[in-house]
């Protein structure tokens, strides 16, 4: 199967014998995590008629990329788990994160260099690089919104969708257009495969944030108190902030200043998200986006990677981690 | 002039009206500092035959690439000051910083891509990506290995060589190895360019490093105690290991663990140092390295933009700041 493969390629390019560079790296990077972001850079590259082994390498490199994010983004969590284990800086101290986080970044440009040594024209190569590029500053964008966001208390759903359309859709989004531009996709298809990533990110966070209020540390690998310690105002929160009374929200105001214990609040905090039914507007609002996204794909011919994007929009949303 | 030219076109793309992320950004790159790197890859390619506004974009990106490094270092080394000023760490924060240096890295692959909109030959811009990667690779050993040295208290002038090539001579290496590629350079002019840039950089970092113990934060923008502080094995300090006596040893070896307070401990590790030689035969090693990054020039055809680069690796070393 394509994430095997994925799998395979990632341990055979970072072997156990390493310098404490490489190590950190390799740490971060496996146990693999999902390995969306390359299963959905390949069949988009497939969807399109392209070759599988030409972009390998590229996809590879988003998973880079997302790593790169996860092991910064802890540092400034101050998250000490990861995929179950502790995270990176926790591991390895905040400067070798740093440092290490920075090189997987690096890593996701070599990688789509490699590209052309596979047999992909350097024209497209380029044009991929410009989309890969700006995903990663579309990301970092994101995460000093979100933190304005925390900082400001700001309420407002809009900006909330904007951030994670930034922060994680856009990754999805690059990766799904890049592997169509690998591939050789004409524009059309470039967009959109592009628009489908988009909508399947945004659909994905969404669930992504319920898991603070419906999942267990057991199969997320992730402290659920995490969010809320972190005064995250993710999409339950804010609906549950519209739709509660005054009770409800004079809770929630108080719990995301940051005034009370976040381990403490969590079950009355779950509570409200549930008795006002934000948890499941939530996941509505998750279903919307992944059903735009199968619709973005309509347009693509027939074939097996079609179908395969169609369904993993449909797991974005139906999972328990 | 040319540094007039890349600051202004640095402006151009940084306006003081900005978002949260560019105006860190912004903050970070302006003003300028001496831009030799840009400068480093446009001379370059001129030495070669290019043209400076097609390079200009990537010449811009080592800029950025460069400053992403400070960004992320000053959070590691805890410096408070550059470049007279506020590090970003300091007045924005650890988090808000993490992620403009992340930025700034994803903005240099951008201007990359947007040499092929200025005229570069697609294949071009690949292979220079390919470098510039790697550099960014490199440097992240670089930091890496400098860590190791700290910890383990390496006295090895091998090693700090090794450490500095990669940390400092890398990215010095890959703007004139990228001027040389996209400038459309053969390559034996590429390879003896890149070998110019490593022993520039050598040079460079060397004399750089004597400014913990020659410089003032006055001309230099930096506390001079930070390396002292921060337990950086520098050349003259491991030279003067070797050529002091037990006394000189056991002082250097006292304050580079950290036992004592370094800002009381400066003026007896200088004196150490000036005594002993130590400063002279490190700035002569410097000397050795821009000698052999001026041999590297020779063999290029005579220009205008080989006599620039001629006389900068004699102004790495005959510097104040």
């Amino acid at each position: 199967m394509l994430d095997q493969k994925i799998n395979d390629e990632l341990a055979s390019r970072w072997p156990a014998e390493a310098d404490l560079l490489d190590g950190i790296c390799r740490y971060a990077l496996m146990p693999t995590g999902k390995l969306l972001r390359p299963v959905l850079l390949v069949e988009s590259a497939l969807a399109v008629g392209g070759r599988a082994e030409q972009v390998l390498p590229a996809a590879i490199g988003t998973e880079y990329g997302h790593t790169a994010s996860l092991v910064h983004d802890d540092i400034i969590d101050n998250d000490e788990l990861r995929r179950g284990r502790e995270s990176v800086y926790h591991r390895f101290g905040v400067a070798n994160a740093i440092v290490a986080g920075d090189a997987l970044i690096f890593h996701l440009f070599r990688c789509l260099a490699e590209c052309r040594n596979a047999g992909v024209p350097a024209a497209r190569v380029v044009t991929a690089l410009e989309v890969a590029a700006q995903a990663g500053i579309d990301l970092c964008r994101g995460q000093c919104l979100e933190s304005e966001i925390t900082e400001n208390s700001l309420l407002d759903v809009d900006t909330y969708l904007r951030m994670i359309e930034l922060k994680s859709a856009a990754l999805f989004r690059s990766s799904c257009q890049c592997g169509a531009i690998l591939g050789g996709g004409d524009a059309e298809s470039v967009a959109k495969l592009g628009q489908y990533g988009r909508e399947l990110g945004i659909a994905f966070q969404i669930v992504d944030d319920l898991f603070a209020f419906t999942g267990d540390s057991e199969t997320t690998g992730k402290k659920p108190v995490s969010d809320v310690r972190n005064r995250r105002l993710t999409l339950p929160v804010l609906l549950a902030h519209e739709k509660g009374d005054d009770a409800d929200r004079a809770l929630l105001d108080e719990v995301f200043a940051g005034a009370v214990d976040a381990e403490e609040a969590l079950p009355a905090v779950t509570e409200v998200l549930v008795r006002t039914g934000a948890l499941d507007a939530a996941r509505s609002v998750a279903w919307e986006h992944a059903t735009c996204a199968q619709e973005a794909l309509l347009e693509l011919p027939e074939s097996p990677s079609r179908d395969h994007l169609y369904s993993f929009a449909t797991r974005a949303v139906d999972r328990v981690a």
